[in-house]
C-alpha cells in the first residue's frame, strides 16, 4: 500500500501526537503527516528544558518548534498544528482539545524517558512519577470524559519485562502461565492442589523508575480498557538508535535530535558519537547486557502500521514488541570499534543489574503487519557517524559519561 | 505477650503515622500509643475536607485532631506529635521529619481509599491518582533518601487480587506459576514448548480507580526493594467494620469517625445504621458479591503485629491479607434483616463488577502471628446499631444511597 492509497482510504484522519516535539515524537509526527494524516501536536517542550537544566544539547541543531513546523510546510508539507501546554498538569486544556478535534488516534510519547535521568536524584525521581503517571492517566481520564471514540498508541519500553528470563522467549506483552494453589472445591488432584491456565499481563520486573512509570501505565491501560472499553496499542519499543528518517532530511531545519549525553543518549548513538570524535567507546561492566534495537527509521513506520491497523471495539490493550534485533552492548562496542579503529574503554557499571543476560524477542506482530527491519548491516551506522563528524563541535565532551548512579 | 512487656522489649520504638486522623489511622495511633510506641501522627486532615465538599459528616462526632490529642493525654496517653501537611505534595517536609525523628517504622495511611469516590467523576478519579501515587513514591523515595532504615507498613486491600478466580485460594500476595512458552534453546519439551515455574506478584485485577491506584503501589513497593533494599509490609485489608475499639472507647471525644455515606460507608456499616434508623438495607444488585471481611479491632491489631514482626534487610516486600472472613453481601443484609426486622431492598448495581463471585482467602500469616480474630458472631454488630441510635440525629438519609456510576 503506497501513502496516496492510504491518504485516498483514510480521508484526513485526525491524530494528536502528545510529545511531538521530541526525538521519536518529531519524526513521527511528519511520518503520519507525509502518509495523509492531520496531525496536530501537543508539546510542552520540556525535553528542551531539561537540556538546559543539564546544561546540555542535541549533537544535532534542532530548531525551535514554529521554526521546525514552518520548514515542514516550506518543503511542501501540510500544515501540522501546534500547542504547547503540560498534559500532566493542564487537563482541561487537553479534554478540550480532544473535545473539539475528535481525533481518531493520539500517540502518546509524552513522558520522561530516560532510565538515567530518571535514576540521578530524588528530584527527578519524583518529576519522572509525577509527570508520567499524572500524563497517562490525563489522556485516558479525557478519552473517556470526552466520550470520543479514540484509539491510544503509546510508546513503552521493552524494559518492562526485565531481563530475567534466560533462554524464554518474550511474547508479546501477555503471558500463557498456569497458576498453582490451593483449590477449594473443585478440579483436585491427588495433592489437594490445583492448576488453572490463564492469560496474563507479563509480570513486569522494572530496572529503574522510569521503567516503573511504564509498568504503571500498564496498569492504567489495563483498567480504563476494561472498564470504559477504550482502545489501547502499547508498543513496547527496544532502544532507538539513528537520526533521521526521510522526512527530517528534507531540509536541514527538520533535523532529529540527537543526544550523546550520559543521561539521555542511547548507547549505540553514544557509541557512534565517541568514534566520531576519537573518544573511547564506553562500556559499562563487562558489556553482556543484551538489549533489543529498533533504527528510528523503524520506529515511525511501526507507529503507522499500528495506526492503520487499530484495535476493535471490545479489543483488550493490545501489546507489541518494537524492536528488530538483540545485541550484547560488547558486541556493539566490538561492531563499531572494528569499523572505525576506536578503543573500548571499560567502566563500572553505575546501572543496577546483572552482568549478562541472555534476550529472545517475539515480534511477529509488526512483521505480520508488513515492518521491514532496518538492521544494523544495512550502512545506516556509517550515516550516524557522518552526522555525528558533521556536528561534532557542538559536542560537550564532559557530558558523555553516564554519572547517575542506580543504587 | 501484655503491653508491658512489649514497652520492655521495645524500649520506645518510634513510628510516623501518615494519615493518622482517619478511619483507621486514628484507632491504630492511640493502639500503638498504647502499646508503647513513640508515635508522630502526620495528617493533612484531607478526608475531613472531603466531607465538606460531599456535604456529609461522619455520623459520631469526631472532635477537631488537637482536642482528639489533648483527650488522649488526658485519659493517660502517651503525648503524640501532630503535623499538618501533604504528603504528596510537601516533600521537603516529609524528608525533614523522617531525618528528624529516625523511626523505626512508618504506617502508611494517607491515601484517598473509596472506590465509589474514586469513580464519581473525572476531577475524583484524578485526585485519587494523583494523591495516592505521588503520596506512596514520596515515602519511599524520602526513605530512601533519608538513609533511615525505616520499616514501611502500608495498608492496602483484598481488591488488588480481583475477583476472578472462582474456587481458587488467594495466596498472601505471591503466586507460585508455571509460565508456558517459546523456549529458545534449552528444556525444550516434545512440543518446543517449555514451562518455567516462578513465583510472581499475584496478577492484579482492579475493579475501580482507588483499586487500580493500589495495583500501581504495589509496582512502587516491589521496585524500591528490590533496588534499594526497602524493607516494606503491605496489607491487603478486607472491608473494615465496627467503630470503636478499646483506646477510642475511653472517651467520647476519642471516637472515632463512622461514615455512612454512599461514597465512604463500608457496606456492613451502612447496613448496620441503616438498620438502627429504619431504612431499607440497600443491596447492590442480586447481592452474589462475597467479600472479606476486618473488624477495625482486628486492624490495629494487625498494624500491631506486623510492626512488632517487621522484615529483615534483603526480605522481600511481605504481603499479608488481613482480613478475618468472607461473607455475601446477602448473606450480611439477611443477618442485619433478622437481627433488627429491617427489610431488604435490592437496587441496580452502580459497580462494574460480576453479579456473583466465589472468595476464598488464605490469612494464615496474621493467625501465625497470634491473631485472634473478631468476627461477626461476636455481638460487636450489636454495639454498632448502638452507635448508629445514639447518634442518628446526625444522619442525613439523602447521603445514605451509593450514586457513583462505575462505568
Amino acid at each position: 500500500m503506497d501513502s496516496m492509497e492510504v491518504i485516498r482510504g483514510m480521508s484526513m484522519k485526525k491524530v494528536i501526537v502528545l510529545g511531538g516535539d521530541g526525538f521519536c515524537g518529531w519524526p513521527t509526527s511528519l511520518h503520519l503527516s507525509k502518509i495523509g494524516w492531520d496531525v496536530t501536536i501537543v508539546d510542552n517542550l520540556s525535553r528542551r528544558k531539561i537540556d538546559i537544566d543539564l546544561e546540555c544539547e542535541s549533537l544535532t541543531p534542532v530548531r525551535p518548534i514554529m521554526e521546525r513546523l514552518s520548514a515542514w510546510e516550506a518543503n511542501g508539507g501540510k500544515r501540522i498544528d501546534y500547542h504547547n501546554f503540560d498534559i500532566a498538569r493542564d487537563y482541561d486544556r487537553l479534554l478540550a482539545l480532544i473535545c473539539e478535534l475528535k481525533p481518531d488516534a493520539i500517540v502518546h510519547f509524552a513522558e520522561q524517558r530516560a532510565a538515567p535521568y530518571s535514576m540521578k536524584n530524588s528530584r527527578t525521581k519524583r518529576y519522572t512519577v509525577d509527570n508520567n503517571l499524572n500524563a497517562t492517566h490525563n489522556v485516558l481520564c479525557a478519552i473517556v470524559e470526552s466520550g470520543v471514540d479514540v484509539h491510544l498508541a503509546h510508546l513503552g519500553t521493552m524494559g518492562v519485562y526485565g531481563y530475567g528470563t534466560a533462554g524464554f522467549k518474550i511474547p508479546e506483552g501477555y503471558l500463557k502461565v498456569k497458576m498453582c494453589g490451593d483449590h477449594v472445591e473443585l478440579h483436585e488432584n491427588s495433592n489437594g492442589n490445583v492448576e488453572i491456565e490463564k492469560e496474563i499481563l507479563y509480570p513486569p520486573d522494572p530496572g529503574s523508575i522510569y521503567h516503573m512509570t511504564k509498568t504503571q501505565d500498564a496498569l492504567f491501560f489495563y483498567y480504563y480498557n476494561k472498564n470504559n472499553g477504550v482502545r489501547i496499542t502499547d508498543l513496547h519499543q527496544g532502544v532507538v538508535w539513528g537520526t533521521n528518517t526521510d522526512e527530517t532530511n528534507l531540509d536541514e531545519k527538520l533535523i532529529n535530535r540527537f543526544d550523546y549525553d550520559g543521561d539521555y543518549g542511547t548507547v549505540l548513538n553514544r557509541f557512534l558519537m565517541q568514534a566520531a570524535i576519537g573518544h573511547p567507546l564506553t562500556v559499562h561492566g563487562a558489556g553482556g547486557q543484551t538489549r533489543a534495537f529498533i533504527h528510528i527509521r523503524d520506529t515511525v513506520k511501526c507507529i503507522e502500521l499500528a495506526l492503520e491497523n487499530e484495535p476493535n471495539r471490545g479489543d483488550r490493550v493490545r501489546i507489541f514488541n518494537q524492536m528488530t534485533e538483540t545485541h550484547t552492548v560488547k558486541e556493539l562496542a566490538e561492531k563499531v570499534s572494528s569499523m572505525t579503529g576506536t578503543e573500548i574503554m571499560f567502566m563500572d557499571n553505575p546501572r543496577n543489574e546483572a552482568e549478562e543476560n541472555e534476550l529472545h524477542v517475539e515480534n511477529s506482530c509488526f512483521l505480520d503487519l508488513g515492518l521491514k527491519p532496518t538492521t544494523l548491516s544495512d550502512g545506516l551506522m556509517e550515516e550516524v557517524i557522518e552526522i555525528s563528524k558533521k556536528y561534532s563541535s557542538r559536542c560537550d565532551e564532559s557530558k558523555i559519561l553516564a554519572k547517575s548512579k542506580w543504587r
